[in-house]
């Protein structure tokens, strides 16, 4: 059987941000979400959309509506856990078809139905300026507000069965790892070696990969985000494979270095203190722990060890149905932890030269963190 | 070696923008875009995004700057072929960490070294309102245009070495479309279909899938826009199978209905008149033939064939970057055919009960149209 959220769940989603929105005096809320960013619309529709965009309307009393584009009806209908589906001309494909005769909805419509004197916009930062103003133009002198706040409050803890998605995909990516360890070969390409954990995880469940994963290696292995390319890979080199499955819309991640032949003890050294400093991230992210402490006592660890030019980040973020989603584990974050919030430890270092990442995923609990993925944290030389 | 865009290219792209600039006097160009939808970027600079989105910022004269966020400067640096390169926290991915401590550029920056009075964006459908208020807020009441036909003149023709990527791209997407004919079995999920393209695909030298490329099979069949699910395909239904590779940025699409085992007279006559109505389709499009003649000559084909209610679209769009872009051919469509178009032919027809697409990649030329794959267009009952 598949591992998913139950129906009753996206109704309580909805229910939940109602109560937030008549705390805040929202009469509406619009939810938005494009191709390579699917969780707003996802986690209260269970809908992900591909070329189009979307959004989901929620007012502050009654049913909420999917927003589509001109040709997604079809398949919204069959993944959608909102009967009511409004197809808009805004939210057709970037390259923008005309669609001659299509019978679509208008913000005129939508308004007219919802009345609405103050809106919030969820994914406000994703959210197109022309879309926005198509819509103020119906919404006449209403106030917009960005909302992702409200979205995030509710998203924060993650439930029993969002942590079973999580874990079932944390279960395949490993699978995806350990067939891109056992086949992993000097001359193969970056691409090639996606390739291998790409068909594992699909051919294990993954519903997708979780976000364009990637394997960089030598002078490319030193960047934070990358996308593979047809370089060979070789012998003595870093080689930074980072990748996740999607499962029921929640992704996770395993990123880890390997080394195939001569490694050096410098590299050695080098992907150690990685390792160690994962290590400590998980050890000190415990339920009533500041975020910002966090990230302080790991940076201050890399630093002590003279790797501290090697830091860009860090050292962990949320992570849920985007594989990087609020909150941030950083010097500057003011949010405590709490139980059942999910993380990507996640540490990226790299000198000018080279770079790497271990990345785990991890649930907050009382005492230590539930890790799970039980992919082995160490350095790979094969 | 691999089949690429010249370097020279890339800078003659910009001249001829510049050149449509001043003729529009526009002092500054903004195109926009983001990790699924690539195109416009990747078209002047080669660097195509993840997790963050970007820019490039073409002055009317002078050399352009690759705008980015915080975490891509060591991967842009790799792939951009634009040196000049900026980080701003605009650029940032959707959700939105702090990076305290990054030394980062600002819009007033941008503006202080290319003075604006009149400002245009492509992409503009996507661009995100609030990069687009904090833009504005730098440049003061300079005007801001959509600039998207801008760069579409530019785009609309093809040159030989894009043409070459497409050529490269439709013979990798023939090589999945293969692997999946031989090894589709019922039983497998449409998951699993997709896992068998795309590692054919990759392993073969595609950089990666052009698309969230599908397979949608039974009453998921009838999904213009789909996404693969974890469905099992049966015998006796229709299993729409689309995919296509990514080669140096350019995307071509193969899609075709498979069948296994029984295939009624019913399915058949719908399958053929599919075929029928693209290779109609495809002998139209020659150059100096107008597109809404096409899309007229075809939906009359079909509907004189009795199948008039099974037409969502189309029958034909442009392609390159994007798998999808301008111009359409649709009933609407005042745009004249000229060579060195690229089209995929799209005959995507559904009934409320079962639907497919047959879909090929096109150049148009003086007499008939060059077929980038040769795959052969026929019903597949297996």
């Amino acid at each position: 059987m598949t591992t998913a959220i139950p129906v009753s769940e996206f109704q309580e989603r909805v229910n939940k941000v109602q109560k937030i929105m008549e705390r805040e005096n929202i009469d509406s809320l619009i939810a938005f979400s494009h191709e390579a960013e699917p969780a707003y619309v996802r986690y209260f529709a269970d809908y992900w959309p591909s070329f189009e965009t979307t959004a989901v309307f929620i007012p502050v009393s009654g049913e909420p509506a999917l927003l589509i584009g001109p040709e997604s009806l079809t398949y919204a209908s069959s993944r959608s856990k909102i009967s009511k589906i409004l197809r808009l001309t805004d939210f057709r494909e970037s390259a923008q078809p005309e669609y001659p005769g299509a019978d679509l909805s208008t913000w005129d419509d939508v308004f007219a139905e919802y009345p609405t004197k103050r809106l919030g916009i969820a994914g406000f930062h994703m959210f197109p300026h022309t879309i926005y103003t198509d819509m103020q133009r119906a919404l006449g002198d209403s106030e917009v507000i960005d909302a992702d706040y409200i979205v995030r409050e509710v998203m924060l803890i993650k439930s029993a069965a969002e942590i079973a998605c999580l874990r079932e995909s944390a279960r395949i990516s490993e699978i995806g790892f350990k067939a891109v360890v056992e086949k992993i070969k000097p001359g193969m390409t970056e691409v090639q070696v996606v390739a291998i954990a790409t068909a594992a995880m699909l051919d294990a469940g993954a519903e997708a990969i979780g976000y364009p994963i990637w394997c960089c290696s030598g002078p490319n292995s030193i960047q934070a985000i990358s996308r593979p390319s047809l370089r060979k890979i070789q012998e003595g080199e870093f080689i930074h494979v980072q990748i996740g499955a999607k499962v029921s819309g929640y992704s996770t991640s395993i990123a880890r270095p390997i080394v195939l032949g001569k490694c050096t003890q410098e590299m050695r050294n080098f992907m150690q203190l990685g390792c160690d400093a994962e290590n400590l991230t998980i050890e000190l992210m415990q339920s009533g722990t500041r975020a910002s402490d966090v990230a302080r006592q790991v940076h201050g660890y890399i630093k002590e060890r003279g790797y501290g030019d090697t830091i860009l980040y860090g050292p962990a973020h949320g992570c849920g149905q985007m594989e990087c989603e609020y909150p941030f584990v950083e010097t500057s974050s003011d949010i405590v932890l709490k139980e059942n919030m999910t993380f990507h430890a996640d540490m990226f270092l790299a000198t000018p030269e080279m770079g790497f990442r271990f990345e785990d995923c991890i649930v907050i609990t009382k005492g230590a963190a539930e890790e799970l993925s039980h992919f082995k944290r160490e350095v790979i030389v094969l």
